[in-house]
């Protein structure tokens, strides 16, 4: 069967569909069985539901994060869309593919992988480019790098976010190793690509996304650290020095003790790589917020960010949106 | 008479000269006069001085900061050269040009105001435009800041200063705004122009560099967003929401409220700016202290470095120097 | 028709009156239509309400803060009031005069405006007599001080609550000034006059009490300094020295940087008005916070105060009650 | 023998007098004795003094702090005077006045103590006045009380001070009992009185001002809570809920945990007390602080101040220095 | 009529019973009364329940914390016991036996005051052992003392905890005592004795734990402080520095300023006191968190500790769950 | 040549000796070459000395930290020892012993590693025994354990410190093993074996202690973490939970991210083994603190301490001194 995404639901329309199971409710009545709320979602966004009957038996099996099998019709309620759920069991595994549910990033990895394999190509120095290559030649690294989410938060993180992320401060880093010419450039690009390579072994992405044992306790930037010495290791007559001076930037990328590096940035690269990083991230987290949250009570204003623990503005242009999106309902944002 | 350099003197060779006395101290002897060790400079660089008679009636009008004309000749002291004053007295006004004591950026103020008028000359939101270009034709505003330092620290200060930073800051944001399209790359480039504008009203550089009263009592960001609100105010149907955006760059560019800005950035341009004038004053304050500081017992590290505590590292690089400095001595940093 | 305020309410005598309708969420039922719960409101108080037919159209269009019109009866529910609507409609602007719906300080705002005036009138610096003069003759500055709140927030907030602390800051200057001889009176006084007036500009009130774009931007400080500074360069020869003084007492009066202040206080002045205000603000946070929400479990405590972070004493007094409320019911305070 | 003042020293005429000796520092010469290097000081002043024969032998018994007899002479050395010491030995304690050479704050104990009573007598509620005619009528607490300084530091001490700190914070909370009716009138005086009364128990001010081991190991918090509670114990039928209220207030004066208060203010009295002292404190700092250490290069401005951690402005006045100073030199603060 | 504990209880057996109320809610419904959902505790633990019909009338008079006598029957709801309550009333002051329902440690409080009898009989230091036999024979504090929580917490609280938790850090800092022989080991056992013992005038655990006034406005440092001086005054010849020494270790127990000490540590006792009590600390909540929090979705995790701020790890081991558990249920933490 | 020592020299008798210079302070005199002061040092101990005639020419070749070789007689020089050098040069290689100067440990390293090897002989989890094993069986590593230091700090650091800290907290854990039954014993112990291995890379200790390069670049807790992983990875079979366990436990002993630890302890050993590690520091710089800096002025009290930013109290006790010390002195610190 067919895989019958949110995006297509139609109104009115009774269907059997798979979806993942996003925050499940059980709530009681006075008589009769209890009801439920559910957010149904896949790739294509997520959708409230309701299930009036029978809810009880058929949520007392299911966790958070499970796919399901539902019958049901897509209705409104207070103007906004809502599922109906008549019918519901967990999917068998058979049943799934894993890649429908779990939203990934635009880009194609394929593409990614390819950008960051010409600017190994381009790398001058023969030791840093063996590292490189020997990591992109390497199957395992490459499925879970093109796979990997970047962070575990249900919203900022995507299938394949942690290789648009790399991409993305490599991108940055190159220009920036042209615009400051004491920049070591090969060190810098070497390290934009590694450091959060150790996030392939912090996270998990095969049912939703979350930290793996090795992730809570060690955390990307050691594990990070021992992936890429081993492989440093590896390498005959790799000079020590520039051993250092890259897992230095490994170690220190996130600038502060207080953020999690036991080092904070001592070379020109590694301070260059933290705010790249820095920057790049907080850009990004910038554009999509505007898309996620604008406020619809307020023209130009997002809802409240928690992690900058402040509201955004991007009205009061002439565009009114962020470049990319469509101009309509710019009127608002004057 | 014309000057004689701290660059030109020649060991064992009497002069009479003038230089700008920094660090004066007298000390006690038992018998006879106390005497002097001073630091005497010029914008070619420093040296230590010391007069043994006649010291305490010498130095008894002279305040630090003050140009002297001195009587005297270059010796050695510890294998460093150290200068033996003979006699000494305050230079009259007229014998002073205040240009050849004071240390000036290496760029021409003229050529770094050129590259800003093309930067202008380029914007397509005619009321940004016009306020700039209204700034780059006012004689008073071009001499302040053909002339104004960056900061007051005698390290880091030079004539020209603010010019330097505030085109090397521009032409980072240029090219962010190519790599992120969501930044409405008018606003923040007049914003990277403007941001230390303030500068100007807050530092005094006639003599010694220091605090103006206002730059104590007000700041920079504060008397900056004065002279340019009021400058907006004068051109005809500025939009409200421009200046808005515009002042909130300037006003927030120190990023967080403890480091001095009365709001933290909330557009996309007010980041962008935060982020590139930081990364533009660390990098450029690392290249400098690498220049001036390397620790002469240890390849490779600097001293320590008090703003930003801690020792930094070039060594380890093939080239062993920062980009711009001449091979010679990179045996030292392997 | 007269207006009918939430304190007249009658219960069990059917009504139809105009509210404001704060906080309204909409929830489903199974059959039928969903139900509404609201909070109905004006300047004498508020109340729970409920609609239990019809809402989903009657709220389809309403927002928060938008004035209403219901048809309904007081009755009660687990023995506090609740009212039950049968029919609701937004009021039309012509059937609304705001001031019977927003809460208003107790104060009278002419004749704390006559206090200010006294005040100014009692100034011996003719410059300051002059800027605060011409401030307390400008028509819209007045319209706008007789009604500004001093805060965004539900509860701390009524319309002329920003003249309100103005005058209370003042008389507590004067004081200050006459204890502590070396305060230059003239200059505390007009900056106690003039520290939040930039709030006029920082928030809005024709509605809800909220944030203006420039307020989110740019601060009252920032927007009170231009003010003023503009003010200023229109008075001929106002003394420079005089006008930073001033300014510098606005700018500082927060005290410390992480509280939004770009400067701290450096004169007499600035530091004397920065506890002048913070103390002013506390006792008054104090008093209202017990009258408004003592804890109805312990005696002579209140509830738990967030701005404060802690539970706040009043109990173990002979009068047993803040000053101004009627012994009634201090046994419980004993 | 009456005692010769610091201040009474006439330059070229030889005296024998006795000084305290702060700081002294003895220094190697290549041949002959080391000579020392001391501040002599008294209640009305200190110089700097050298000793340049036998400086070994005769402070190879002294500590600074000890009262010293010297033979000697005041010349100038570098336009300021320097006392040259020829014969020097440590004083005997029958030679030694101690209110000599401490300085004393300039107000009489006596008036003061009797203003304490007056504000003790207007006192409504018994079990306060009670307490604290007690403690007014305690020879020891008063021998203590009106010598007590109210801090170590060499330069904000006094004889006296302690005494004088607190009569000026009873008078401003008077002042705000009257401005703030919800106050308690008599604990917020009762407890101002008494806040700083620990500090007896945590100084020693009988050779030079230092904490006793009680005041390093317990502090003023909590040995004034321990006398006053001790008190309060042996008055019958003294309020529970009164002596908490007052104990309340000692033991949260400083405002917040990191200042060493062990809770913050939570009553009325306790806020108000936090903001007078702390007020108080910093006005007194200021006016001192503009006295003692004006910046000679820099009109209108001190010195940098290390406890506030800023420098101070004290000029753009017309009468140009706080209030109580003769206006000579006010042109130099224009 | 005998206790019918929660523990007890038989799903579908109807019975009468007294419990705790703790968390009462009344919730509306559109027809009819309001219903009620309660959480009814005693000492063996607690369960959910619902009462639908006269759940207003039944409620009114009622406080969190009060004891009711219930008539219904356990059932079960979402696979979780419910129990449905038909009648329900407070209960009179002679129904009810306190020691039911407040939880209490496992621990005989006479064995654990035996203990710390043998523990004191132990020690040479004569005046301390004299101060502590003499609390150990006050019927008031040895009545407190078994009695007393450690916290307010409902979670962390149990009658006896306070004893617990002491006798507890004394077993650790005896240990320590041998382990560093430069320890005053009879000042550190009296101090652990003694650290914690003003919590029984900060606490009150009649109905619910909670602090008294005495607890908020002074805390438990200070009021300990004040019963351990009074004592040690009615004892003849204390040595003054032996008192000092043991009232620092109560002062500064807990560290650091901001953690409620007026002073931090300056005795090696002191010191050590501050690491044993906060590992004892640390280590019973470690243990007590696992036992009570683990996450039923992720075998070896807690879930988020929030006084930690972060998520506990017991898994990986052979015995997979911490020493006293039986080993039931180790496979899921594998 | 046999070699003196700072300890063995005798008064007035000329000597030729070797000796570590520390401080070496070369200073000008008006006439003749300049003068130089030194500190000349060994294990035994330190001692001031100056050298009068040729001084500049003997230290031009001079780095501190250096062995010289002096001819020269001890004097004294206001009552404390002082060397007058006469000649002085650097030593060869040849004439060195490095053991001669350094300070080292009073442990003997034989003993201390005896112990750790009985240690890990206890150990019951075979695979944490072979890590341990195999790492005390590898002949680089033991080398570097019995020498290294465990800081860099000239006072704290010695020759074999970090075994011998290291053997402290290990008896400490096993104490606390013993105490706390829920602990993993094993884990715990092999985790305090191996917490601070990382330093053998992190310093240097062949001339005077320093950090290596990666050292300050990477830092002992990743040092160590890399060290111990590569052997682990040797292991057949070791268990992959008990791996993250053990590097959990180094990773995080730092206790706090600012501290330097890239994660915070979330096992149980992990959080003893932190409290462990801080305290046995904790009471061996207060004991050492206590040795090494008393206050000569104030009996009972040490000098300010700068790492715990206070003053020690050690007095009050009746044997006076810290145990160990001979009774001698102890009537001062009463």
């Amino acid at each position: 069967m067919a895989k019958i995404f949110v995006a297509e639901l139609i109104e009115g329309e009774p269907v059997t569909a798979f979806f993942l199971a996003k925050q499940i409710q059980v709530r009681p009545r006075k008589r009769g069985d209890p009801f439920a709320t559910l957010t149904l979602a896949d790739r294509t966004g997520e959708l409230p539901a309701v299930m009036w009957e029978g809810a009880g038996d058929a949520t007392s099996d299911l966790a958070e994060g499970d796919i399901v099998k539902v019958q049901g019709v897509l209705g409104s309620y207070q103007g906004t869309p809502q599922f109906t759920v008549g019918r519901l069991r967990k999917a068998l595994p058979e049943e799934v593919e894993l890649d429908d549910y779990l939203p990934r990033s635009e880009k194609d990895p394929q593409v990614l992988l390819a950008e960051l394999k010409a600017v190994v190509d381009s790398l001058k120095e023969p030791h840093l480019q063996r590292l490189l290559q020997g990591l992109l030649a390497d199957p395992e690294i490459l499925q879970a790098w093109s796979q990997a989410p970047a962070a575990k938060g249900i919203h900022h993180a995507v299938l394949g976010g942690l290789l648009e992320h790399t991409v993305s401060v490599v991108g940055l880093c190159r220009l920036l190793a042209d615009y400051y010419p004491a920049v070591d450039r090969d060190v810098l690009v070497a390290a934009a690509i590694l450091h959060d390579l150790g996030k392939i072994r912090e996270l998990t992405w095969d049912r939703v996304f979350d930290y793996t044992d090795a992730g809570r306790l060690l955390g990307h930037i050691t594990l990070g650290t021992l992936l890429v010495e081993a492989r440093i290791r590896a390498i005959p007559e790799f000079p020590e020095a520039l051993a250092q001076r890259l897992l230095h930037c490994i170690v220190s990328h996130h600038g502060e003790l207080e953020w999690g590096s036991p080092k904070r940035p001592k070379t020109l690269e590694a301070i260059v790589l933290h705010y790249a990083e820095d920057l790049d991230g907080k850009v990004n987290a910038f554009v999509n917020f505007v898309k996620s949250s604008p406020d619809p009570r307020r023209p130009g204003w997002t809802q409240y960010n928690r992690s900058l623990d402040r509201y955004l503005f991007f009205g009061g242009r002439e565009d009114a949106v962020p470049s990319g999106e469509p101009p309509a309902g710019s009127e608002d944002a004057a």
